[in-house]
């Protein structure tokens, strides 16, 4: 038996390369990571993060493995199982992580969107989750290596309903990823379940509205605000629509959070998202969790929600694109034109 | 002086090649074409159009020049100028075209759009205004080659107010156009000023729909209204607000019409649309005078159309991009990642 802190990490992006960092740092912590496009660079060379805040790390997890349908029934059991993939195909991912979970293993989801914790709940209904609202400024221009901004802020809790036991889970998790037992730690804010899912529902406006416009209208967020006067009132229209979606589910959004975001947003530099990379290298987008889940909340709850309707249709429809081209093949009977 | 009747046409693409067409083929009509990014090509070669309907024919206009403004002050004077351009500016080519347009030049309006008018009447307050609304499915797909499809109609009557004497203009380009003066005759069907209005409003709908949302998705229509679910009650949506906006500014546009237009596009094969194909190209997009008019109407009435809005800060914001590389350069500062 190991006398360290199992830990998988599934999923090396920008995002789960920066947490594999800070687990890595850790000296109780032994990291195995799942790495898919990018397995054999990592492999190879281990992952190269370079930091504004942070420095520059060549760092080696301690395993790295394609799937994990590659651990062996004898494998150390997992104390943490770390969730930091695009969150597409969430239902196929929680099965696929079952060799992974023990009774005891604690669910770790860094992800965007709300919902994503439910079908870990439903398929390991014991076990400890913690879900995490990341603030984390990061992308990876090659397989293994990532570069990192200052924006680094990571909100977490329980996910609720939840055991006493797992308390302890949580607990010991914030100290790996922190002060004083991390010489590389990264700033944590503990929050209540109520307050995780407000939270949640923080990011999930901010989301809502950047990455869909900037990934629909191929422009990062500050050449959006400025493209037309039209784009600021919309934007804002699309960030109360959020709202009176999370006042009719019965999460507390403040209305003011609206002119908090824009103003975040206008202090910032030309800011991509990682929808409209995704968009422009031709690959799936996280759009179930990011806005389907606010139009589908809005139709059960009846709140008319047109904008994030229209969007919503129109990512849709450019999601549907990833990965096969340009789409629109012309046929014989196509009709060009002034139609 | 000519005894041949003087046209001046104005915007060599698609639709202006088929309307070039048409109107060399009426032995009366001395056509003066003014050729833009294609004027070397159609001073070598004439315009070679593939017609579905009318077979393949090179022909050669009888003067091609580059702007208005090689017109000398001896020319003849035009009975008619047809704006087949693109409805860009539409300000600017109404000054431009002044060379060309004496005390009882006819303009003609072959574009999309509402609205079209309303700059040359300004300009030119005694002439008369003849407006046509296009039903022809053509593209160029290089310099001076254009391909038709078998999609050929158009609708076309005086903007009113207008005198008398303007009725004889209309009568005289309807001959020229059609049998049985014209050997290669294209359908006409002459409107009151009332019905050409909610006619034009019509086409309106169509491209308010079909263009910015094909143009939005890099899809074509089949494949835009096949995306997802929500595509066809989006499109619906986005057509009962462009019926909400005409009944209010006094535009009896029938409420089916909808329906309509749907089952028409579902009928057609991969249809595509030049605002699509414009983005495709980088090149600027009718915005204004197709889903702007709209939005702004909307405005006028105050009527709520947040469909059309969203579409329209999108639409706006894409068009920003024309000519400009991909936008959105990143700086320094730049935030990607998870954000």
């Amino acid at each position: 038996m190991s006398d360290k802190i199992e830990v998988l990490l599934f999923g090396l992006g920008a995002i789960g390369s920066f947490y594999a960092f800070i687990l890595c740092s850790c000296p109780r912590v032994r990291l195995t990571v799942v790495a898919r496009s990018n397995y054999a660079a990592v492999k190879e060379n281990g992952i190269l993060l370079k930091s504004a805040n942070h420095g520059e790390h060549r760092f080696h997890p301690d395993h790295v493995i394609r799937s994990p349908s590659e651990l062996s029934p004898d494998s150390a059991p997992f104390d943490y199982v770390v969730c930091t993939n695009k969150a597409i195909d969430v239902d196929s991912v929680a099965r696929a992580l079952a060799p992974a979970i023990s009774g005891s293993t604690a669910i770790v989801i860094i992800q965007n969107g709300v919902g994503n914790e439910e079908p870990f709940r439903r398929l390991y209904p014991e076990n400890p989750i913690i879900s995490c609202v990341t603030w984390v400024g990061a992308h990876q221009p090659t397989p293994g290596v990532t570069t990192h901004t200052t924006s680094e802020a990571t909100q977490l809790g329980l996910y609720a309903p939840t055991s006493p036991s797992a308390v302890p889970s949580l607990s010991t998790f914030i100290d790996i990823l922190s002060t004083p037992e991390n010489p590389h730690p990264t700033p944590l804010t503990p929050l209540a379940p109520d307050a995780l899912q407000r939270t949640r529902w923080e990011k999930l406006m901010w989301n809502c509205a950047w990455n869909t416009l900037t990934s629909l209208t191929a422009q990062d967020c500050q050449a959006w605000l400025r493209s037309s006067d039209e784009a600021l009132p919309l934007t804002k229209r699309l960030m109360r629509e959020v709202v009176s979606v999370a006042h009719a589910s019965g999460v507390a959004l403040r209305e003011s959070l609206v002119e908090e975001q824009i103003a975040r947003m206008q202090g910032l530099g030309a800011a991509r998202t990682s929808m409209q990379t995704d968009r422009e290298m031709g690959r799936r987008m996280e759009v179930d969790v990011i806005i389907g889940t606010v139009v589908k909340g809005a139709r059960r709850v009846g709140v008319d929600v047109p904008v994030l309707e229209t969007v919503y249709a129109l990512i849709r429809a450019v999601d549907g694109l990833a990965g096969a081209g340009t789409g629109g093949g012309a046929g014989a009977g196509e009709v060009r034109g002034r139609m």
